[in-house]
């Protein structure tokens, strides 16, 4: 089956089944805009982990066109709003992270707001024929959290229930109880690349032997099993090779077991690496000793910063001498290594040059993703 | 009265009065073009002191897509001119100062101007069959001076008098005889704000409290009145407390007094501070003991560009020791803190969580003021 | 003649022959695009010269929205290939430069192509049904040499012969015997100006006596005559004065003699330097002893690049002592006063105040080059 839609300049020579898409999907800022509206307005997005706001805190948030503030009040209730005074407009929070105690207040008007978004205290207000506080609370966002990790939904209307978008991926990654794990390390990348090449990055490893020779001592690049494609999801399974316990780089050996693997855990989940994605911004890698997720938030079509976690076991942290680097290092390492092949990418295909060329067998994952964003977003 | 137009996402909950301006019109760059052609091509457009260009000398300015020429000849006189040689269109002076005696010359040909912008020499033009210097004077710029400020029109045809703009501001502001007050400091602001949040954020002071500490020390945020509405000026005045002569950082004691108030001033004005804008460009800002003027230099739809000029008497500056940083400094600081609000508040506008919202009482002018531009620049 | 379009705010007083164009011409991102596809696709763009490229090694390059690679094989066959690879589209070599020994290799999954451009080897692509090596060369760029100076076709269809390009160019010049001169020297320059205002620059001397003081010393501003203006170039020559042997800041004298003449130079060619232009993106100034070349790179209607590099004899570059910084450095001081001037221009077109100015008739090429460029990319 071809993709449904050619570029231009498309002169593919022969029928070789699966092309990549035009270089319109990944350059066109018109394009990018549908995408926002059809994709990322119509899908629960990850925006970080639960201890990323501690009661008490919030967190400020750009996602697309919006500014989001996320608040945990004293009791442990976390919410979302829209970070604009219901006044002005002025953002209420203006710092990346600060306390929320009580009340969150305009540096502007001292216009005031419970944790609830309630309006609290209007200064001046009272004497406006017809001014309640009532109707000026912050806007919400739907929120909802799955094992620690936090879901937004930023489209008008209802949004679908979290369990349908999750659709079994939740009971998959259950023996992981990623509920429990804890944030030892945060990272952000930028990356002058489009959203869609990251997803296409994460979804082979056909690329592996070229690019990271330190992944492919450790688990062999044709190893595992791609899952077929699902609604909302995309995801495959890498094994570890005999003797390696992990993904790190631990000295001296690479792969060395640093921490006891999580608890819960079958004999083929402490072998086998994870690579699933919760479309259109998480992608989710569980490790046997550890996790990593990525946050993908497009910038531009030839813009994305991408911000990760690395999740731990809290008895592992409690450990004396605990030390996250090695599994920290290598994916650092091995992230930069796929962005800057991204970054390529992107490159090329915005050159005059760039023609759709032919996926193998092994991007058959590619593939599937190239429609179901056609499906969304519709052809160019 | 409602504001005319409302953004698309705009739900206001209840009928509470006038609201704020939908999104685009502090966010579009088309809207900008609009005011551009219809506010600021209509009216005088404040251009700094009169000082600012001694005899024999001249200043560039850039105001929206015009670059400007000011030159005093040695005789005094002042004229503005478009400041591109007629020959090649080559920017005339690049310096954003230096001098002029007698003549400009283009650095590309040597075409040279006269200081009145007639065309003196043109290099090998005299071959050219039809060639006459007179037809190839700088293009001139209408330029008018009240008190020292200085006045530009940018629009085609004859701009109205000065005297019909200014509609008895000038009257209002004899006592002070700004002509005579000379300039003692000079500060530029770049902020990422539409110039419509300065001017709202000059023409209230209900953010005092929270954001201008020092300021509410001397003169109560409440005091004072609002003039009505103008058809080029808008305008307010506030009290200073009892004990406090000026608005000052001076030590120990803020707002002692440091300098004579202005000769001439009745005992009204000795215990005022005035707010008046002449729109769209200019803020000015007298004290008992000296004068603040601002010049808004909109440069994008988010994008702004203040110039501060701090202005006294020529005794008080001719006086051992004198140093006007109490006031200087006063102003700086209130400018910073409203800058960083006016930021904030572009922010927030500018995010998909924006919703018009209601303006108090207290936000009389800053409704008029919205109206005003979309009765010249039009509804979104 | 008049040039035939007016920008809308012309206002020519008089009748004074041809005006320059207005200012969309150099300002209007469509028409850049409009040159692009109408002027730089249809004509043969100069890349360089034969030596940026030694046998076995490949240089890459920007042309437009064209990325470029240029590769000579160790028997020194020089060819020119999109640099994009025929699977994901990655940038295939991402370096200015760097070896070319038997393969290039994409640095994403291996995909090997031969330095003929044919796709060697692409892991994995075995198993797509219908996949042929064959079919997905790299994509070939034309490419010809003359002299040395490599020309590349960017347009669509078989590109016109490179000798009726050159209209006889090549024989004018064949005394010079450019094929054998060496690069020296190469220097880039990035412009805030259009291309045009860098080829209106070379093609007239009237600025020579404001902007060119070290080169009026050397060689009469009004010396030399002008070519009539041909289909693919323009062209004009300059005298040195009796004592001056070169364009040159050798110390202590000025264009004193430090390399013998090219040999072949006839008595005139000896004291003379060319300006020419090979439209629209090289710039060819021979002098005696040696030579200048001037690639343009129009990055945005407002924005060009400029390589320049400095060709002499490889005899003289085998002398023990040899130092070509007389030449280099002339040229550098008058690239850095020329294209502070163009900038001047591009500023001052830009502006509000800017209307077409009479050309002299010192300038009649700079009218002939507008006539052409809008006889190409059309009337604004």
């Amino acid at each position: 089956m071809k993709a449904m839609v050619r570029h231009s300049n498309d002169r593919a020579p022969s029928d070789v089944g699966v092309t990549t898409l035009a270089a319109g999907y990944y350059t066109d800022p018109a394009y990018f805009a549908r995408e926002q509206e059809h994709i990322f307005r119509k899908h629960w997005l990850f925006a970080g982990r639960h201890d990323d706001v501690p009661p008490g805190s919030y967190v400020t948030r750009r996602l697309g066109d919006a500014q989001l503030l996320l608040v945990r009040d004293e009791a442990g209730v976390l919410r979302a709003f829209h970070n604009v005074c219901r006044h002005r407009g002025t953002l209420l929070c203006s710092a990346e992270h600060g306390p929320a105690r009580g009340h969150l207040q305009c540096a502007y008007h001292a216009w005031t707001y419970r944790l609830d978004g309630a309006l609290h205290r209007a200064p001046h207000m009272e004497k406006v024929s017809g001014f309640r506080t009532e109707d000026w609370p912050l806007l919400p966002v739907a929120l909802q959290v799955w094992a620690g990790n936090v879901f937004l939904y930023l489209g008008e209307g209802t949004p679908p229930p979290l369990s349908e978008y999750l659709d079994t991926v939740d009971t998959r990654f259950a023996a992981w109880a990623m509920a429990e794990l804890r944030t030892v390390a945060r990272r952000t990348y930028q990356l002058r690349a489009n959203w869609k090449l990251v997803i296409s990055n994460y979804h082979e490893c056909l690329h592996c032997p070229v690019a990271h020779p330190q992944l492919c001592k450790l688990s062999p690049y044709l190893s595992g099993d791609n899952e077929p494609m699902h609604p909302t999801w995309m995801g495959a399974s890498m094994e570890l090779l005999p003797g390696c316990a992990t993904l790190s780089l631990s000295e001296p050996t690479a792969g060395a077991p640093r921490r006891a693997p999580l608890p819960g855990l079958d004999e083929q989940a402490r072998r086998s690496v994870f690579y699933y994605a919760l479309l259109p911004s998480m992608l989710l890698n569980p490790h046997p000793d550890y996790v990593v997720t990525f946050q993908l938030r497009p910038l531009a079509a030839d813009r994305t910063e991408i911000e990760c976690h690395w999740l731990m076991h809290p008895d592992e942290i409690a450990r004396p001498g605990f030390d996250p680097s090695d599994a920290v290092e290598f994916w650092d390492l091995t992230n930069r290594q796929d962005w800057e092949l991204s970054d390529l990418a992107q490159a090329g295909i915005s050159s005059r040059g760039y023609r759709p060329g032919p996926y193998s067998n092994r991007e058959e994952l590619l593939a599937a993703f190239d429609r179901w964003v056609i499906e969304r977003a519709g052809a160019l």
